[in-house]
């Protein structure tokens, strides 16, 4: 007998991949979320049964989207909690408990990591700065608001972000808690460069030597920030640190339609030899950063690799918590 | 008695104020022929009242766009030719034809010119390189598509250059001619950078020191050529030169309307205190600059001020061709 798979764990699937859920911290808090319901609506009569079906929802909800290494950060704090459990013969209802806990408890960390990472990033932030962002991200925005609301006088130039527009999100969220936004094209961020302060952004995820794998376009505001000294300061939660990294692998470039690029009804009377590429993601090296502002402090972005040890060590013997 | 002014250096002036008329070169153009126009239907009597209309109606087509340095300069070829004449005693027929015979010659050469930079920018592009480029430049593309029609196998990235998306045009153009065309968002420059060979772009225009003024994000894909050591080339006619830059003045920085960036209707929905700002251009300064391509040859970009000084060396006497 297949393992029963409860409705809710498909439908967060689903909502990752057509990107309803979105964000790096909304997509690791919405898979914990799934595993803590197969656990509490699970019918198993066994733990083993129990066990078998979080293999088989970690399965479903890993394959959703194959780059946003939150999400099997997340999968791994809670299955491994539970692997543990389940290979010290635990009895259902104890398996059942350990995964609701851990669940629960990689939720509430990671919506702490966003207040923790606003109050540390906050002190880099002096009154009257201006500050530049790309994308929408929570944990760059933690920073800023936190920054704001400690009666710092700031300003906040945000760049569109083609091609979903997250710039959009971001400046209105900012407008939102009273901060005064400047709103620009991605091309201009040279050009206002020179205005600039300070540089806040998110990351997706982070590689063993210190790389940021973030929206396409990160890398060239890192770039002309470096190019002006200012200071390139990623905010991001532990979670989004690559384990994988560690045993040499790269991080999957993920492309994504071109119809996000260019509308389909124009792309189909485009020539046939004008190929549209839609990477979401760019890299930025490590030499761009000044300093990643995690929830357990700031670190430089060669440090890294002290954070992936401490957090996921058990990496190095690799084998997912919910593989055989 | 006022100057009386054809018609169709109002509708010139018009065209060119609303943009159906656009592109350095075309602006050059259409004012050339607007003074050629002007001397063509002239009912006046003597070389001073055509003298009075020819002043006149450069002063209207002057206005009409405050940063395309173009346009100036192609006044100021006709017109020295002209008050040449004028200063000298010509009669009305004289000057009549005086007018007429500059402006063509600067039409000719101005198209002539498109097809030299075609033909010297092709000389350094190899076969099997990835090009990218930025905008729609006439002078760029030829470029490319001489190259390709000598039967070099190249292929363009085009960004697709926001807010007004010329990077449209210019993929369709290449891809017409069979150039195999990849079309990115303008943020993923430096992602794309790995594998381009040479950067080919155009300028709006060129400073006494080298900096180029064009389309807003030519300077971060300048700059991450940069970073990567490929060759950036700046594909320039000659009367894209800007002769006030020599006397120290600054090149205005167009800023055109917000709704270009975000869409009227939207933009009237969004809370007041986001400011949308859009600069038509940015600045590139020389040193990310490896050569200008001009009609008369490659120059360095330092090199810019002998090209001023030769062109345009009345300019150090300064005083409009059509003041007094
Ligand atoms: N796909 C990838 N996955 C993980 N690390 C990468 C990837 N691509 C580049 N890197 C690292 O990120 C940096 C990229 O630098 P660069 O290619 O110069 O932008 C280097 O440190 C690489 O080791
Ligand atoms: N508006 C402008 N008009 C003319 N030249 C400029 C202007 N802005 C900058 N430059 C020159 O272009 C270069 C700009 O360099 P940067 O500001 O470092 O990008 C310098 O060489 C400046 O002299």
């Amino acid at each position: 007998m297949g393992a029963m798979i409860v409705r809710e764990v498909f439908e967060i699937a689903e909502k990752i991949k057509n990107m309803e859920i979105r964000g790096a911290g909304e997509i690791a808090r919405a898979v914990a979320e799934a595993l803590k319901i197969q656990a509490e609506k699970s019918k198993a009569k066994t733990s083993h049964e129990l066990w078998k079906e979080l293999k088989e929802a970690s399965k479903i909800l890993y394959n959703t989207r194959p780059t946003a290494v939150s999400l099997p950060n997340a999968l791994r704090y809670v299955m491994y909690r539970g692997k543990i459990a389940y290979t010290s013969n635990a009895d259902l209802e104890s398996l059942r408990y350990t995964i609701i806990n851990a669940a629960k408890e990689f939720i509430y960390n990671s919506e702490k990591a966003i207040e923790r990472i606003g109050e540390i990033g906050a002190k880099r932030i002096e009154d009257g700065d201006v500050i530049m962002t790309h994308c929408h991200s929570k944990a760059a925005i933690s920073v800023m608001k936190t920054a704001f609301d400690q009666g710092k006088d700031i300003k906040v130039i945000v760049t569109e972000t083609r091609p979903r527009w997250q710039g959009k999100i971001t400046a209105k969220e900012l407008a939102s808690y009273g901060i005064p936004v400047i709103y620009i094209v991605d091309g201009a961020a040279r050009h206002y460069m020179k205005m600039t302060d300070k540089v806040v952004m998110g990351a997706d995820s982070i590689t063993a030597n210190g790389a940021v794998i973030n929206q396409i376009g990160t890398a060239l505001i890192a770039l002309t920030a470096k190019e002006h000294r200012v200071w390139v300061m990623i905010a991001a939660e532990t979670y989004k640190f690559h384990p994988e990294t560690m045993l040499g692998q790269l991080v999957e470039i993920e492309m994504r339609d071109p119809t996000e690029v260019v509308p389909k009804e124009e792309l189909e009377t485009w020539p046939k030899n004008i190929e549209v590429l839609n990477p979401a993601f760019d890299v930025t090296p490590p030499e761009y950063i000044d300093v990643i502002i995690t929830e357990k402090g700031v670190i430089p972005p060669y440090a890294a690799i002290d954070i992936l040890k401490e957090e996921f060590g058990w990496a190095f013997k690799y084998r997912e918590p919910w593989e055989d």
